[in-house]
């Protein structure tokens, strides 16, 4: 039963309500792949066994549960901070739903059910679903409205709530097939296609993500009236008037996404969060309708993000305060923002614009975040979190956007309990389809099994991946069938570096990825960055692929005043960074001069095993009593950055000067205002 | 009849409709005291030659005479940016009529009775005067709105453009003794009166300055209701209803000192122009009223504005978003504000409150602004002017609000003509007097006349201040005479660095500053600050004084974490900086290890003649190539700060590290966000 869901599912033109337009490409739902590999395996367990428990921990000890319990008794006194608290609840639902899929718990299963059964009796009888009114909708607070939906477009998040409600209720049906919690969703889903649309409410969604759960509640059901309203809500916004004149974002709409009609929009502006949701919802709907002008305008906004305001670590989301986009190039090190949060939107929406489009830069910049500023965003053990990733920290500098190490928890828990649905969720990332024609996207062990020519076959990964570029696959189908196999050739293997308007590196190489199916070196022909393997495969055919992974110094431009004539260090898909503790309690004083040669080497007892890269440069220090600064020659090693802050607080430098211009001896630059 | 115009105006016990209660101090007139001193009548003489010609020649060229002459006509369209650009004109016939006032010159007199004339018929016939509207009512842009005083709390500047005239036109009257520009003035007044009040129109002024105007002309003309409607406009702020909670200072209207009635406001908020007119509004009323309740707000206020919210020269307004005072602390060195405006608004509450107490505490402010962080804000050239007074200057650092250079007039030029008309006005704050209590509060040279007794009474002072700490005053009674006199012993010369809350002296010294009568040396007793010398005063009588004026290091609270352990240079009044010009082409590399002395050497060729302070210091340096950092030792110079930026641009420090803790290669930390 279970099994038969995924595939009714996870691919849409096979369900039931089959759709007649639809994403040219479909993933390989990750419960079609089964993982073996070293660098992620370990986290899905991390995260099974550790994240997914202490989230609902957290969840029962904050009073999350609680307020659904008081909500279900129409009594009590709202007992968090944030009326969106509640998707905390249906975010680890998700990420349990997906780790039941592949891992089955009884136990779990059953505590699910029983969350489910408490969520179930908060929801109101017409379907609405949302603690904070509920509990006493007569002393609703301030941000919350006296009325439903009131405040929908500034603070309350009744849709935000809404949006990952049906997300969490999608997975747990696909993954365990029972429609229980389903069906609260589509209560309140109903309940939403009576209030909103032409000639009913209107609304532009305060924090989007609604969009998105509606159309994961079509696919299901086949019902229009959903994704009907998800482009409802989509068209809503650019209507309100705002002050364009304004550099303030909130007063000039910009915060939300609001500021003109989204096919109007072309740049990354705003929440991060809100954007990647928006824009991914955007994406998921073209998709299913055709619409010309959605497809236009995330194209030129995933330009901008990509060439203008992303970190070369793959985070988005510059500024602090408003917890979004900057201006174009407004990058600042010390202060970036990053939150976790928008780096998993980010890989939502590229691997929809990698499905509508089916090129490989979509997935370069998925596979960047995926492997550093997303992965960063949880500790090696599982139950740590930033929710914002610095690029940057320094001994004599503080913000508080700035964190230096990871939390259990936060006031607003969003990014620890998205972590927790992200992560088991990363095989569906691997593979994807499009009749004959399979694409591998990411070179992560194990055995992804689909249809092809309506045959089974099965694709075996056996890499080392991200240590290791050599690369093996073995292809199995049934029988002797025609495929076009599409690897994936990384930009950063070709010297692309991402996003190119930004950087570059210092000495790229002509050298073209080798490939040999069955021992042979094969001529290949690219498309949209992928080498194309078109034949007749058998059983056992085996393909490799060799990667470069010399050491990159990437080059900053000169748009970027903050990296302007600094490198960063990066290998394969990994960013690098040097951490005080590899350094001698310093990284900010390291010069990395132009002819440093890093030697990488793997360290398997290290942060549970990485390669290092060592190279010989110059280190500023201050002598004992602070009057004499001076320079010595030393060995620096850099790690891969996902795997910094795991071995206590430090400095940590991503960009490194190759020679200093300038130095500040002044130190203590607070950007932060000093608090009463 | 100019002359006595002086005297009826300046003290206003003697004006024809004599208030029963005013300052207890009154101060001696500007008119009444004849400089002859090295540091302040050039600079008077530069304000009198080339800062008002220019000041008048920017007013006609940029527009701002052109929107008076279609205010006559009511047709064309308002042409230069600001509604308030008004003042400009108002302010520059202020600082005129000070200068015409000491330095007789028809010429300008004419020009001026000239503008008035355009003004006078830019008038309306019931007396509203503002160009921007009166040229084209119907087109009035959005900043006006399309009533009179209809945006007057946000943007309008209605009433502010009235209390400039107002003031203007008192200066005017009581130079020239014409009642031209005065009854101008005077219509514009009581319309105000007739528009504003108790169940009249209501309005909390958007930018204070109406309150100070409104009394100018009560002190003039006996009327009442201009007093009262001062105390109304005052007592309106605090009505509005903010968002108490947010920490937008807009929205929680602590910017426009309008968040609570202004005798429950203990923190000096928001505008720091705005703030300072608004306590010295109060003051007036205050002193005119007996009103005890403004009395204790200012005194609160005072306390927290000197003790946490002002830099080590006396300048206010730390921040730039808002040209506003931070939180309690917040003094960054990199960003730091301090608009010129800011500074001239402490000067005259400064010495409000010191007219109001009789305590040298508040001319220790005043002295410390005018000799630095206000005179900073003009050019030694009289037409180069600073908007912002930074607080140092890095190669490496650029933000929006730090100005490297001073600029000739600017789009909003308040801060030119609020020096045109402040530096003529100096010798009005040297003396002061309470019947036989004559104050000396500045060292200043030259001859202040007043009555005491009855008798004519002169002090001549012979000083080579602030150079030189040696004082001599020769006391000239027309007969023999008792009175009290009170020399200001300053807190500096007595380890009272101001703030004392935030810095002190790193070698404070306890020796008793000598004063000599006649070549004797006496004992005094100190009241409030002064030394007071109460005996029977003859012709002749010579008193001596001597400060110490040995280099102080001047020690940051570790309250500031921008200056924490660093050392500020402070010799007499003047504190000082290093500028890139004296020190090999930089200035933010300099150590000042804790064993430096330094040694003054008057250089009467160096920038005007001023004491340099030279030292032995460590200094860090970067090799060629950028690959080596090291230390050397060298002599430094310091100037006083009020000098620097007058040989081009390069860097400047005010505080240095005496030990260094932390060395920055990153350099470019752009606080700025980049534009797109």
């Amino acid at each position: 039963m279970i099994k038969v869901c995924f595939l009714l599912l996870t691919c849409a033109s096979l369900t039931a309500t089959a759709q007649k337009q639809d994403y040219p490409i479909q993933p390989v739902a990750f419960t079609k792949v089964k993982l073996a590999d070293r660098f992620w395996t370990s986290r899905i367990e991390t995260n099974r066994t550790v994240t997914i428990p202490a989230s609902f921990e957290r969840c029962k000890a904050t009073g999350r549960v609680k307020n659904f319990e008081m909500a279900a008794a129409r009594s009590g006194k709202f007992c968090t901070t944030y009326p969106f608290d509640d998707t905390d609840i249906y975010k680890t639902i998700e990420g349990a739903s997906y780790s039941l899929a592949v891992h089955p718990d009884k136990k779990l299963e059953c505590y699910l059910d029983s969350l489910i059964t408490i969520v179930g009796k908060a929801q109101e009888p017409d379907g609405y679903l949302y603690t904070a009114r509920t509990i006493d909708p007569l002393h609703a607070g301030p941000w919350i409205g006296k009325e439903r939906w009131e405040k929908e477009q500034e603070n309350s998040h009744e849709l935000y709530n809404a949006g990952h409600m049906y997300e969490g209720a999608a997975a747990h049906f696909m993954a365990t097939g029972k429609r229980n919690f389903l069906n609260i969703a589509l209560r309140n889903a109903d309940l939403l296609v009576q209030t909103f649309g032409p000639g009913k409410r209107h609304v532009a969604p305060g924090h989007e993500i609604v969009e998105m759960g509606l159309v994961r509640l079509y696919r299901i059901t086949g019902k229009k009236e959903y994704l009907e309203l998800a482009k409802f809500f989509i068209d809503e916004r650019g209507k309100k008037e705002y002050n364009k004149k304004s550099k303030n974002v909130w007063e000039n709409g910009t915060y939300y996404q609001d500021d003109k009609p989204v096919i109007l929009q072309d740049e990354a502006e705003g929440h991060a969060v809100r954007a990647m949701y928006l824009y991914s919802g955007m994406a998921d709907v073209a998709a299913l309708t055709g619409d010309k002008q959605y497809l236009a305008a995330i194209d030129k906004i995933w330009d901008n993000m990509v060439g203008k305001k992303m970190y070369v670590q793959g985070s988005i989301g510059a500024v602090g305060d408003g917890e979004r986009f900057g201006g174009n190039y407004e990058l600042p090190n010390s202060t970036a923002y990053n939150e976790t949060c928008a780096a998993i939107g980010s890989v939502f929406w590229n691997q929809r614009m990698f499905l509508l489009h089916g090129d490989s830069k979509y997935i370069d910049v998925m596979e960047k975040t995926l492997y550093n500023g997303l992965v960063s965003g949880v500790g090696l053990d599982g139950k740590s979190f930033f929710y914002t990733n610095a690029m940057q920290i320094q001994d004599n500098f503080t913000h508080t956007d700035i964190e230096r190490e990871r939390s259990g928890w936060f006031v607003c828990s969003c990014c620890p309990t998205n972590v927790a649905r992200l992560i088991p969720s990363v095989p569906g990332y691997i593979y994807a389809q499009n009749g004959k024609d399979v694409y591998v996207n990411l070179f992560i062990s194990g055995t992804g099994n689909m249809l092809v020519n309506n045959k089974a076959l099965s694709i075996t990964q056996q890499n080392n991946y991200p240590w290791n570029g050599g690369l093996n696959f073995i292809i199995n189908p049934a029988s002797a069938t025609d495929m076009n196999l599409k690897l994936r050739i990384p930009g950063w293997a070709q010297n692309q570096a991402i996003p190119s308007d930004l950087y570059s590196y210092q000495q790229p190489s002509n050298q073209k990825v080798e490939i040999r199916v069955n021992g042979t070196l094969v001529n290949y022909s690219t498309e949209h960055g992928y080498a194309v393997l078109s034949r007749k495969w058998k059983k056992g055919d085996k393909v490799e692929m060799t990667l470069p992974m010399n050491v990159q110094r990437v080059v900053a431009s000169e748009k970027l005043p903050d990296d302007a004539g600094k490198i960063a260090l990066q290998r394969g898909p990994l960013m690098y960074c040097a951490e005080w503790k590899d350094n001698g309690g310093k990284a900010a004083n390291i010069i990395i001069p132009k002819t440093t040669d890093f030697e990488p080497t793997y360290q398997p007892e290290l942060l549970n095993g990485l390669t290092v890269l060592k190279g010989e440069v110059k280190a500023v220090n201050i002598d004992a009593d602070g009057q004499n600064v001076s320079t010595e020659t030393k060995t620096m090693a850099a790690i891969p950055y996902y795997a910094w802050a795991n071995r206590g607080k430090g400095e940590m430098m991503v960009w490194f000067p190759q020679q200093v211009k300038y130095v500040d001896l002044g130190a203590a630059v607070l950007v932060e205002p000093v608090k009463k």
